[in-house]
């Protein structure tokens, strides 16, 4: 069976390619009001080829912004039920004059399809859908039941579809959902993503003087809010990575040994990681752990931005009267993002420098998340994606966090699996984003494949 | 004598406050180019004025951008030589919303005079003008040899002056020179500046990765530019305001007891210093120091201005590859500013946080100043702002740097005295500014007082 899938995907490769062009060419940047059109057309676009694909119940549901598009098949009763996920928006193309063909032009050059949104997240959550396709037409059915869940505002932060997951966990309710937005480790290399840190975002908003001051006047006794934010920051982290906030690392948990072996054996390289992805001075953070550990399983500490004050060109002597700055806690599993808020604002209070009012307000606050590997989706999963790309596949984390899987478990009470297809090189967000085509149409074949087997688990809501 | 020039200011008053009215009406905002034609009108006014007071060889000099103005009068052999500066240019008015009548439609109320330059500083540099009207008017002669150099780019920094002070100082030559920009310590009380802050102000910027980074992807492993900043900046100076670069205070010299006795009989109190001028939570500084010594006699390290990464609304997880601060040292008299920067190049150096480049650029320097009390001039000057309020005028200092007195200074070999006839609550650079007309009819008698009795001591270039 599996092979008669992968059969279609091959017979049809022509076909594939043509509709994925097709949806490269809606120019659906979600964050530039101009093009509200072009993402109301992508929903239109998905949502026609879920309804051709077979799926059921099909809506584009308008929300404040961008539309989600909702679809289901629901015919494989004492069979799991698996909510896809995918986004149709894209980031802007800008700077265009980076681009050596035009964003909204797809072109496809040595193997690889390039275009705005080809890999975040078109083609992976394209692929989806094709799965559907391939399943029907070689099967006549579907070999377990399906819901999909796409959304238009996943590159502006994804408001609208969190807000409809809140309300509508029932008819949501699946065994586990599939994500295909994040990248394989390296080419061939079939990779799930089974754990990601939480976030917590801050704005602290420093005050000094009452108004702006004339430095040379006043500079000796007056507080300097720029110098006190500097001052309490420093209190947050050490020189070497390490948080020195009263009981932040209560609850965090080393890696499993077997994860920390899987990852020792990971194609990584320390001096490539520095040179050609960072390319500062050397790399810093916590000693005894590994460059791997600091980023995917250790919490940190970053400011994101800082303002106070003047920064134009030339000199000014002002004591600025505000200055403000944009922190975040990157959280691992088991680290309460309610708790850390509480210990960082007790650790502000007792730190403020004198004569500095200091306010924080939170932006966000979301937990670090681990998939149970022992979960029958994810076991399938691995095997689904070892059978077409040919390789054991290995289990990395993310560092960074992708909010909807923390929404789909905190209010479907679901795991999500993080089968991602794109590759570290596919230059998501910037000029000549591309998507390997061998990975277009593998990702077709295991997601089809992984839809089979994961039907003949007896598992059901 | 002196009654006949106090008289003609009384039977003048009216006429006086037209002129400088007119003067007022003049919206010469240097800083804004779609103004260049009204600085160059208010040059006009100066130019006009100097001739017709009985000036002589008066030019309006092109610079780079704003005009001088440049005139003498040079017939009292044996008589010693006074440089009077002013500046003819005001800053913007915004916000206009603020002003209870329009900046440059000149309105009395209660006393004052409102307007843009009231005080600072077209009121007070046009009172030397007066007094050289009063003094011809009713001797028919000067007293003392004069000259005058007012130039339209003070509130943007003065490069023209400055360079022109440079090139010209044969033709600028004089014993002391005599600048009106300043205010009195208290109302009615005469008030002589004779210290002032140096000032080494740089831009310090600081590299960490390459490009922009995802902190999810990154965080816990590359350097943060913001952060590396932070612990810089931090490294500088301690909560308590002592700055801990090695030899910063090698030279820094304690104010004389004799100072440091009349400081303490001003009129100055704590508690209204922080409510009604700082308005912040609490007073910083260093212990052992009272508030005066702190602003006027200690040298500070400040930061004017910080920016990096992402600082617009909501949230943005990124590692910028930059971040940019302005700070300055304020330096008392002794302290040299080439050593100061050589020092904190070494402690940054030193310091700069692992994997953050770290670049320094200096954007000015000049050196604290004291004025030596019991130089003819002063002493002069101190007895005619007696004789004109009917108080014992006292010393001062400022925390601030007045760059065109260091510039007298070291091209031209001459002490400057800092006669101001603002008054604290003038409004400078704020709305609704206001110069006090006692003060402006009294700064015109005083003016003319002091280049009688100036005159009368034998001393020449």
């Amino acid at each position: 069976m599996s092979g008669a899938t992968d059969h279609f995907v091959h017979e049809n490769r022509d076909r594939l390619l043509e509709e994925l062009e097709e949806f490269l060419r809606i120019p659906s940047i979600s964050t530039l009001p101009e093009y509200a059109d072009d993402v109301a057309k992508a929903a239109a676009f998905v949502a026609a080829k879920l309804n051709a694909a077979g799926l059921e119940n099909v809506e584009v549901i308008p929300t404040q912004k961008h539309p989600l598009v909702y679809a289901d098949w629901l015919h494989a009763p004492g069979k799991p039920t698996v909510l896809c996920y995918g986004h149709f928006d894209v980031q802007p193309a800008d700077p265009l004059e980076l681009w050596l063909t035009p964003p909204f032009e797809p072109t496809v050059r040595q193997g690889n399809i390039y275009a705005r949104g080809a890999a975040d997240d078109k083609g992976q959550m394209y692929s989806h859908i094709k799965a559907v396709e391939a399943l029907r037409s070689t099967t006549g059915t579907l070999p377990l039941n399906l819901k999909f869940l796409i959304e238009g505002e996943e590159e502006i932060g994804g408001v609208s579809i969190s807000k409809y997951v809140e309300e509508h966990p029932d008819k949501l309710k699946a065994d586990i959902a599939l994500v295909s937005d994040t990248s394989m480790y390296a080419p061939g290399l079939p990779t799930l993503n089974v754990g990601l840190r939480g976030l917590v975002y801050m704005e602290v908003e420093a005050t000094g003087p009452s108004r702006d001051l004339h430095s040379g006047v006043y500079g000796g006794a007056s507080p300097n809010p720029v110098f006190g934010l500097i001052e309490l920051l420093n209190t947050v982290k050490d020189s070497k990575g390490k948080i020195k906030i009263k009981g932040f690392y209560d609850d965090v948990q080393p890696p499993s040994s077997d994860e920390l072996d899987s990852w020792s054996k990971l194609p990584f390289k320390e001096k490539d990681f520095l040179r050609e992805e960072v390319g500062s001075l050397k790399l810093t953070g916590e000693k005894g752990h590994t460059v791997l550990e600091r980023v995917w399983s250790r919490p940190t500490f970053e400011v994101h931005g800082i303002a106070g004050g003047f920064t134009g060109a030339g000199s000014k002597t002002v004591i600025p009267s505000k200055a403000m700055a944009k922190v975040s806690f990157r959280l691992v599993p088991d680290q309460n993002p309610e708790q850390i808020i509480e210990e960082f604002r007790n650790h502000v209070a007792k730190k403020a420098p004198k004569g500095i009012k200091v306010e924080v307000r939170v932006l966000g606050a979301s937990p670090g998340l681990m998939v149970d590997t022992n979960h029958p989706g994810i076991r399938v999963a691995a095997q689904a994606m070892e059978d077409v790309f040919g390789k054991r596949t290995v289990f990395t984390r993310s560092g960074g966090s992708i909010p909807i899987v923390g929404e789909f478990a905190k209010f479907i009470g679901i795991p999500t699996i993080l089968m991602g297809f794109g590759l570290p090189d596919d230059g998501l967000h910037s000029p000549n984003e591309k998507y390997n085509l061998d990975n277009y149409y593998k990702g077709i074949m295991t997601v089809a494949h992984f839809f089979e087997k994961y039907g003949e688990v007896t598992e059901s809501t």
